[in-house]
């Protein structure tokens, strides 16, 4: 990297140096045609090895949306740091879960552009042996921030001016639908913000993971607590039980009175104790989704299962889609956006889904149980105190 | 009924005699209390008979949710007239789809009411041979208006007091999904509004009707706009095409840049010319429903067709229920009302749904036709004209 920008600045010495010493102006201009070529073209050269480099390091799903150019200049912006980290996110996660699937299930990448600025990374794998439906979608945008964006951000207490004002936007956002019953689904999205008003730059990171079982299992859902605790308690201790209760009291479908799932993790507006330890703490976070998710993947991805469990778990699934298209500010939000791709905002939507009018469960059966905990959530660490008063 | 007010009239005056005859207190209690006790014990009997003959007469799904007396006490008011329109539009339908289906399949009937007044008539056929969700639902309620209704109103142009008002709605909505791709979908709603409010009572009617086929066939379109252009043609010359163009306005989803279905007809906030003639018109389009839908359901419930139109079908499901949950208006409403019954607001959405990341239909296909009438929808009297010409 230091001899890319030794050799760059070399570049514009040699350049200016040449031009200065041709007098005659169609030769001079001819002569900066000419190397203004050779730069282009070394730059194209470099830049092709430089993403070839970074592809080849980071296996990423595919090109950067910014420029690797523009990455390079701007490695220690944020922006550069966050589009860098979700790509890395979303490549392990992906190949991650293509690991747990057969062979031929491998996702489909799309990468696409918007016209007011930046673009996204669309990765699908649809109807596999093990996942439903897997959609990890990354995206880098930019532009005017529309008036409605900005006056849900000023309901949320940021003091911003009520214009049309510039924005950056970078994040990872997946749902993972599995086929098997007893392997729940799983959520999270890590994003970050800058909004320039007339005071400067105002910037902040949010998250969250979360996970949406079809049948209660204690040992899974205390794996699942824990990892996100550990990931949190390495850098604020009070940040699990905040983010833990921000989570349950989120993901809440009123006209139900119970909660999508099991809970897990969510923030917003974080922008302390300052912009590289809130950035170490949303690593860590996304760090924490593959530990977190897969061994309980592995470990349930070939349990036995039947009919009924297939039925309860689409019934579920018609309560995450509740969820997702009445209360959600992302999917609101996102829908609400002129231009907005919507293949990428409602690819958290399950590949199927089922509505019974007056569905009742069991008294006394695993459906019975779960709904319990999702009317009134237990506290992941009474969980754990639980776990070690009977061990 | 004239038989029944004289004899009430008659049961005061005797009852009035009687007591005006007997100076003893006590005694004069004793027979002012059995005499009360044979009027109670006589009404009583009245009411069974009168709801039994209603009963038996209307065919109604179950006891209306106003008290048979307080109906036929306020028989000329218009609230009296709605619940008894809905409760016979209800029945008829009902009895209309259980004829095209197996004998085993009826209608599963739940009468429910609300603490703050009133209540509803739910019935659902649930998992049928012809019907795979068929909900038909009649509601009556009363209270205090929530102050975000009432926004809502003040925002379509109704001069409303910004406080807590006294409202009455009795409605009928219905939603049915059949099983056979080649059979649409229809959906209906016949509404009548109240609220008090300092300068008296306002009232209005709303409603309307519309069909999403899964497959496009003109002639069944045709059928369908025709009948309701008659219902409206009845009335006012110049309903059919405005609340044609009102449906086609109304069920639109725009992130997708397409309509719900083919459309129908649509209005709200009708208070004209006067409250009986509205209500005849109302009456008229409700009574449309059946000569619009039914002879559909007969001549495609038993089409051919396979696993591929039936995954198209879910699909198309799966925009239907984008537009109930993201855009209805009454969906939204309801479900942020509090104590609603969700079951019944939610009974539109189908059993099964679909949702495929960039789902594309092929070139030329049944499916392509569809969506192309969707994205740019033809008016009814087009596809009319079209049909002459080619006569």
């Amino acid at each position: 990297m230091s001899f890319n920008i030794l050799f760059r600045s070399f570049q514009t010495l040699s350049y200016v140096g040449t031009y200065k010493k041709i007098k005659n102006r169609p030769l001079r201009l001819y002569c900066a045609a000419v190397l203004g070529t050779g730069i282009v073209a070394y730059n194209q050269y470099q830049s092709k090895a430089k993403m070839k480099e970074i592809m080849q390091l980071k296996n990423y799903m595919a090109n950067p949306i910014t420029p690797v150019e523009q990455l390079e200049q701007n490695k220690d912006d944020m922006k550069t740091q966050m589009e860098l980290l979700i790509m890395r996110i979303q490549a392990e996660f992906c190949r991650a879960l293509e690991k747990e699937e057969d062979k031929e299930a491998k996702f489909t990448v799309d990468r696409w552009t918007r016209k007011e600025g930046g673009g996204g990374i669309t990765c699908v794998l649809q109807d596999g042996r093990v996942f439903e439906k897997a959609g990890v979608n990354i995206s880098v945008v930019s532009g005017k921030l529309p008036p409605a964006a900005i006056q849900q951000m000023r309901s949320r207490g940021k003091n911003l001016q009520n214009a049309e004002l510039p924005f950056f936007a970078a994040g990872v956002s997946a749902v993972i639908h599995p086929r098997n019953p007893m392997v729940p689904t799983i959520h999270f999205n890590y994003r970050y913000f800058e909004v320039q008003d007339k005071n400067g730059v105002q910037w902040w990171f949010g998250g969250g993971t979360d996970l949406t079982p079809y049948y209660l299992n204690e040992d899974d859902a205390l794996h699942f607590h824990l990892t996100l605790k550990h990931a949190c308690d390495d850098h604020d201790s009070s940040y699990y039980a905040r983010f833990k209760k921000w989570c349950d009291d989120y993901f809440y479908i009123p006209h139900r009175g119970e909660r999508r799932g099991v809970g897990g993790i969510f923030f917003d507006d974080l922008d302390t104790p300052n912009q590289q330890a809130a950035f170490a703490f949303v690593t860590s976070c996304a760090e924490a989704v593959i530990p977190s998710y897969v061994p309980l993947v592995k470990k349930h991805k070939d349990d036995a299962y039947g009919y009924h469990e297939r039925q309860w778990q689409w019934l579920r699934r018609g309560r995450y889609v509740e969820f997702n298209l009445i209360y959600d500010r992302g999917t609101k939000l996102g829908l609400h956006t002129p231009e907005a791709r919507y293949e990428s905002i409602l690819m958290s939507l399950p590949l199927n889904a089922k509505w019974e009018y007056m569905h009742q469960v069991q008294p006394n059966s695993e459906e019975e149980k779960l709904l319990k905990i999702l009317k009134e959530p237990k506290d992941g660490l009474q969980i754990e105190d639980k776990k070690r008063s009977n061990a």
